[in-house]
């Protein structure tokens, strides 16, 4: 599919990506661009790149395909440094948690979009990150979301398709604001939760006598509460009114559920679990 | 450590203690009580139980220790139904996940806690129920709450703790007050979130579509979501003053983490979640 894959950002998701592709026989040369060089060297030592650069503009010279890997909070200075930089006929595409963002910030930087830019989110990861946690089974039977803008072009997106499919994902399509509120509720707003429950509860008088009485599952459920902090800044930031509207709908419903407990109106309650176990039942497993 | 050991209510949690006490060689004989007859006999079938009776003041004649493990909303109707039938040398105690309650349901039908009393609590479960979904293991290096009371003799203490380290459990003894408000934080509450979160999607606007989104940190998160609604709205109840103090300091919590994110304040926001991962990182895993 491409002579030559390159990445900006050779972490989790990035080194994942990178380990797919080779597996998957789909480009012949993989660069990687970062400013870490120790990563990158570590990434050259695992066989995840084959070379690379910690210079944008001299990295992209040659490319081909570039995938943006970078927390959304770098993307800004990303794109300012692929201006006028990335080759006219390269394909574009991003990983980031959040489109809207995104696409925004490409706007602002690049003053229109690139027929060669196709925005993109695999929905998949794991609470590590960096290239040593890289893995190529990463993206297998996860679900990539594409959300193409009106300005990208089809070949573009066929490709960018083609780059995903061969990881062993199911990519889909969706319009950038549609992704941002099925992100918001199934992914950002669970993460916020489990970092306020569990603040909520390191702070409290009890300290750290209350975590050792916390069982399976509270466990399970606050996991997602080690993933990597500035990360989830940069997606609260970047996703911030669909993930308000989540919150003030969960908020609402949190008052409902304590104005039942409030008047002991068990009837209330076990009509709302019982909603929610049949939901979870039926889609989750 | 017992002739006989007296189960009422043999589901996950009181089928697991039956098979976990057989293991230990702790009692010759244990018996079964409950109201959903199948369920019994699925208990004798399983080897979990020698014998069975659907009768209460019946089936405790001969008991020399008996094991209350029905919902906390059942609890007070079985305290009904032993009053002036339980052997006066006989042990008391129940695996109540609110132990405030059980208490209070006790003193009201009794009038006096008994000397033979112990309250405890298991912290373990799973999200299946019934005598099926039982196994010795359940308890093995899980915690087991006590929480004597005044009246509790010591040697009722003793051996309520004996039976519970032959499950291979660590026990630990606590007030009443204090338990209820670990679990409330603990357990309690991340249930209700949990609840809340899946009912808030599958009401959205997107029903079904959302949750094909879903990745691993939500399934993990809202894995506690399939349980039991009945046990859930009765711990809700039972437990309600502390689960109302948790939810209002977490509702805090949440609206802060709202107002950083309507405020565009990146800083607080890695703040929280930082410090919220450092907990987790250091207490859970």
């Amino acid at each position: 599919v491409f002579e030559r894959l390159t990445i900006i950002g050779v972490g989790l998701i990035g080194g994942s990506l990178a380990r797919a592709a080779r597996r998957a026989g789909v480009c012949r040369e993989i660069v990687g661009i970062g400013r870490d060089e120790k990563q990158l060297q570590k990434g050259i030592e695992l066989g995840v790149i084959d070379r690379y650069s910690t210079d944008i503009a001299a990295g992209v010279a040659d490319a081909e395909c570039v995938v943006v890997a970078v927390p959304l909070g770098a993307m800004h200075s990303v794109f300012q440094q692929l201006k006028g930089k990335l080759p006219e006929a390269a394909l574009l595409t991003d990983v980031g948690s959040a489109k809207g963002s995104v696409v925004e910030d490409l706007r602002a930087v690049f003053g229109e979009i690139p027929t060669g830019f196709v925005p993109g989110h695999p929905i998949a990861g794991t609470e590590q990150s960096g290239v040593e946690a890289s893995f190529a089974e990463l993206f297998e039977q996860r679900r990539v979301i594409l959300t193409p803008l009106p300005e990208s072009g089809s070949e573009a997106v066929d490709k960018v398709r083609a780059l995903w499919e061969s990881t062993g994902a199911e990519v889909v399509e969706m319009e950038v604001a549609h992704h941002d509120e099925i992100l918001a509720a199934t992914s950002h707003l669970p993460h916020l939760l489990a970092y306020a429950l569990v603040d909520a509860l390191a702070r409290g008088e009890q300290g750290e006598e209350i975590f050792r009485y916390a069982a399976g599952g509270f466990r399970d459920f606050s996991r997602i509460a080690s993933s990597h902090p500035v990360m989830w800044r940069d997606i609260s930031l970047a996703n911030r009114d669909a993930i308000l509207t989540m919150l003030k709908r969960f908020s609402d419903d949190l008052d409902e559920l304590a104005r039942a407990i409030k008047e002991g109106d068990g009837d209330r309650l076990l009509e709302i679990f019982s909603r929610a176990k049949a939901a979870r039942d039926r889609y989750c497993e």
